[in-house]
């Protein structure tokens, strides 16, 4: 099959069939398809779009290109959760302790932050000696030692994807549902799940900006994922303002580690259990919601999340006595406030602001390969809805570097709105995406 | 300016600026835009379109990234014709001499043959000694000489038509009205012209299947070159059947020097000089068709045309002798007769299955590189109209090489159809868009 006649057809507005899907990525994977015939398909499939089957395909196609783990020695339905990215989005190291002590197989693959959005791996390296590169023979035991574990894409999964990402981001076609999908569930399904929760990002800080372009991307996620055999529902969730009070690496691992003793900020701990609770339910340990919640909520109030925390840390290097001594993370030794320029109720907080503020203070990186500072962030002092008065604080800047605080202030200075009543409470689930009432 | 944003601005349908047009075009030529962000363009081109002034800007950054010659020292307005190409279509050869014994200037820059259709460098290269490979140093004395010259494309002239056509050759990016414009055009313009009659052929010969289709190519042909500068008006022709008798190289060479001594297919003579007169008109040679076409026709007439074919073939090295004595082309040495399979008046005879029979025989070629045989050719025995016995020869085969006799054989059996009655004379001139009424 020659290239040029795949890419016209996809340019005519053809539906590709599977040999044709497969050996676009086969040709793109082993070079044997030039860039410029990769390119050309890219954009004619972001232009013409491709349907779910065909979505489907290339997904499984791009699994192939790479291993497929085979987690069939655990039993049961290895389950994992995905976010589309947000701020102040330390769910996973929340849910992924909890689903594991509620007895799932919790085998996550994680990603780096980049742009405004953090990544839970950058997180997670904030823990000394935390190890997120991990063999899939590593990964293997820890998995078989604490039901989980919590690691960053391995050569060996996907090839496809890591090739074909580069591409489109340097050629404008990064944004197209069907090649987004593919990216995000070809990962997740090579790491051997059966099961997937998708946590869909609304608002101004996420990538998809309203309700209706979430949804969509929910229900192609949904749709592929079960077409690859993967038990898939998605959550729409609000990303307006940050999730939580701590935007950063090491900040995010303390609030995680005390949402995990019961003390974390409300809507951190009910997305957390709502989200693990559905991982419970399609992985099969739990008859409905309700038995799933209550699982979840069990192990938060016993302890158990937090023990097994404490025991995935130590499993992947990392000194599990951050569990109880937050000193032990990595420190900033520059500290500023950004205070409240107006009486008030806080009515609105710009969370792709407030991410790229955390960006600004070395938190994030606008490159892929660039490093982070682990002691970098922002914690949000006054959250949406509390009453200020000009001068009180309402964001803790921190960093290890005292000249970044000057650009990271800057970029506050339009993120908080006030009002002179308390704001209406946003929902924080906005809608959810049925497996059965996808076709 | 970044590559990666023009692309995305195009990619959501965005008019791009000249800026950014010219960034493209210089980015492509000198290789600082990587293949793969200029096929993703092309892409984003070939399915979002350019509006006319977008394309004529592309043209002229066409032109730019080479040399515009400047033919001010031959005074009045040069002139050129470009056909989109046909099968037997060698109205260059009798038009261009026929204008320059006018008193035209006339530097015709021509292609080679590709697939189905022949190119006027590969017949003009039958004549024995015929250089078309001139320097536009000699070009110039030859035009000085003569007042016409017939060359092939030079490095000077647009290499990013080159480096842009290469690479739409492999992506599946050739079928855009603007992109085919741009690049036909910024040859044309870079020649030094001031005045271009377009030849756009219709029909299943023809790269244009459909009359809307091809007024479509005409219309856009005519605006980007008027906004260039080049007066320009354009003939909607037939392309069903090939134009005349002759299909191959030498043979259309002879049949060329027929029509210029009078003894011509009608079909090719009526063509020659109804182009041939406008292209006096739009050089100011003519005050209007009538008296455009009396010149033309007196030159006919008068044998002046074939004087000055002629003087072409020596001033570029050919032997002029073949003007008299056909015997001195390549000869064939292998010829074979295709007879009628049934009784009746030919009805249709399919261009393009004519045109693919005669690469098969060795007249053109598959691939830009490839050479071709001078003495392959078919000639049309018994064209559309004429009444047949089943037996009687329709299409003589000729070549240098038996073994492609049988392959043509097969490729002309579906070209015929036969009708009881003598079929109704179809137009050649289809339609002319009048440069007056494109804006």
């Amino acid at each position: 099959m020659r290239a040029v006649d795949v890419i016209r057809r996809k340019r005519d507005g053809d539906v590709l069939d599977g040999d044709a899907i497969r050996a676009f990525v086969a040709g793109a994977t082993d070079g044997t398809w030039p860039d410029y015939q990769v390119s050309a398909l890219l954009m004619a499939i972001v232009l013409r779009g491709m349907s779910l089957d065909e979505a489907s395909t290339l997904t499984d196609a791009m699994v192939r290109s790479g291993r497929r783990v085979d987690l069939s020695e655990f039993g049961g339905v290895p389950v994992d959760k995905h976010s589309t990215g947000g701020v102040g989005d330390k769910l996973s190291l929340i849910l992924a302790p909890l689903a594991a002590a509620c007895g799932a197989t919790v085998p996550m693959m994680s990603g780096r932050g980049l742009g405004h959005t953090g990544g839970t791996l950058d997180k997670l390296e904030s823990i000394p000696g935390f190890r997120t590169r991990l063999s899939l023979d590593e990964t293997r035991a820890v998995l078989k030692k604490t039901g989980c574990a919590l690691i960053g894409q391995t050569e060996e999964i996907a090839p496809a994807d890591r090739k074909l990402y580069a591409l489109r981001d340097v050629t404008g076609t990064v944004e197209s549902i069907p090649l987004i999908c593919a990216s995000i569930l070809s990962k997740k399904i090579a790491e051997g799940i059966g099961a997937l929760v998708m946590d869909v990002k609304v608002g101004r800080g996420a990538f998809m900006k309203t309700k209706e372009d979430a949804r969509q991307l929910a229900t192609w996620l949904v749709g592929i994922a079960e077409r690859n055999g993967v038990r898939t529902e998605a959550f729409l969730t609000t990303m307006d303002a940050p999730l939580g009070r701590a935007v950063g690496n090491a900040n995010e691992v303390v609030e995680a580690i005390e949402t995990l003793k019961g003390r974390g900020p409300k809507d951190v701990e009910a997305l957390s259990v709502k989200l693990a609770a559905r991982m419970l339910l399609l992985a099969g340990l739990a008859g409905d919601d309700a038995a799933a919640e209550t699982r979840v909520r069990t192990a938060l109030t016993s302890g158990a999340g937090l023990e097994k925390f404490r025991d995935i840390i130590a499993a992947q290097g990392g000194d599990p006595r951050v569990i109880d001594d937050a000193a032990r993370l990595p420190q900033p030794t520059s500290v500023d406030m950004w205070t409240a320029t107006s009486d008030g109720f806080i009515r609105e907080m710009d969370a792709e602001a407030v991410g790229r503020a955390a960006v600004a203070l070395g938190a994030g990186r606008d490159r892929v390969d660039a490093p982070v500072d682990a002691a970098a962030g922002i914690d949000v002092l006054a959250p949406v809805g509390t009453p200020v008065k000009k001068g009180d604080p309402v964001f803790r800047l921190a960093c290890s570097n005292a000249a970044r605080l000057a650009g990271a202030r800057t970029l506050l200075d339009n993120a908080v709105t006030y009002g002179d009543e308390v704001p209406a409470a946003a929902p924080l689930v906005l809608d959810e995406i049925d497996r059965r009432k996808v076709s």
